[in-house]
């Protein structure tokens, strides 16, 4: 039987201590090829490098893992693999992650981890980003691999008619404090920043955000934001079609008067 | 009555053709407020910038025109007008554009137009994200004005029940060549990339990412890809929720050995 090969990238560098847990996990299933940022990318949500160059090196290429740091985002990561350094080669699952801190709720559009899965998807493998809701650079990764593991093992054993991206959040916590899997929704809500105004040393203000999700929907058992509260794994299978088609009648209202 | 008030971002940054444009169609409707990039920021997506702090200038301060230039990302300029400069102030519409080139498609994810569009749409006001499908620096932006002021007016005089956000985008050529408005969901299709591989002057390998789309399901007519090629304007109405929700009996299946 042929190895599996299991493509690997992250938004916090290739360097991170999610990204060992993620090694750990994909080296049972697989030989294991990273491309990850040289530098922590998070926030980068879907974004790519048009304008600049990308550099690209290996960091360490064992028998069973292949080390890549890239000068990009996480999409660029995921692009360089699949339309360069793998030429073809037939990718049997993408990983992105752990990362650092909860990609849940509207975090799924900001978040880097998401935006190389969901791009991974593009590529027809089944893609799964990893988060644990702990953004610590100390944070406790062990129940995360013990259930990272898990769900990798089902999605690899039990092929779906059509390659399937999820967004898999952990709660942060020892094993036996989670329950159990949730298939969610992402919860509806809102980050809410503030900036703290400053002067830098040449006197010139500058703005630097903070802020903090307030979950719009607290009572539906239904959400990503529920089963992490209650101690669960949520499980969101993602697409990448934002389009609202709830509001097409509405539309074709409001435009009645344009020739459609 | 008091007047509207608009907010204006883009990704080409403040300068920009597009945004010139869009300031002519928005100075008709109210008093307009920009928070624009200083730079292009084309493929950003939804990042936003979290590890380093944002120089704000103002730029403009005409009666009714005002511009300040934001070292960030589209998302940004969002965030730092809402959260920020604006302090609570009530805003009508969010219009982000004119880009230079089309956000249709998959586009659409890796677009910063689109990303401020719908970061917009999070503050509760209707947000519309135009494009044209030229991206020279010298496209020709009138027949886009005179049809981003149809829309713009529509919305503004026909108040849905809650704000829309829509990706807009608008064919190339002449106004005479324009044949209407289709109500269109993104079609499916893949941006495909490769890679130029040179070295740079110090011996040091570099990719440059260049690629095209390929529209992967050219005979239905109801996508935006279909109304761009065939000479109508595509609105397409946008939400954030990217959870699939046709796949939940499935991942139950899958997961069906897993406490849920």
């Amino acid at each position: 039987m042929n190895e599996r090969l299991i493509f690997l990238t992250n938004d916090d560098g290739y360097a991170s201590r999610g990204m060992e847990a993620m090694i750990r996990i994909a080296r049972k299933f697989g030989h294991v090829i990273v491309v990850a940022p040289e530098t922590p990318q998070s926030g980068m949500s879907h974004a790519f490098t048009m304008l600049s160059p990308l550099f690209i090196r290996k960091v360490r290429d064992d028998a069973n893992v292949e080390i890549y740091a890239l000068s990009g985002t996480p999409v660029d990561c995921v692009k360089a693999a699949f339309d360069h350094l793998l030429s073809g080669r037939k990718v049997d699952l993408v990983l992105s992650g752990i990362n650092h801190g909860a990609n849940s709720a509207v975090a799924l559009l900001y978040s880097g981890t998401m935006g190389a899965a969901i791009e991974g998807s593009f590529y027809g493998c089944p893609a799964i980003g990893l988060s644990l809701t702990d953004h610590a650079d100390d944070a406790d990764f062990s129940a995360a691999e013990i259930w990272g593991e898990r769900i990798v093992r089902s999605i690899l054993e039990k092929q779906a008619e059509t390659p399937l991206c999820l967004n898999v959040n952990i709660p942060a916590g020892p094993l036996e404090t989670i329950r159990g899997i949730r298939i969610c929704r992402q919860a509806q809500g809102l980050w809410r920043e503030h900036f703290v105004c400053r002067q830098d040393p040449r006197g010139r203000d500058y703005l630097w955000l903070t802020g903090e999700f307030a979950n719009g929907e607290t009572e539906a058992e239904d959400t990503d934001e529920w089963a992490l509260a209650h101690g669960y794994v949520s499980v969101q299978p993602v697409h990448a079609d934002q389009t609202d088609y709830r509001r097409f009648d509405e539309m074709r209202s409001i435009f009645a008067d344009e020739p459609l």
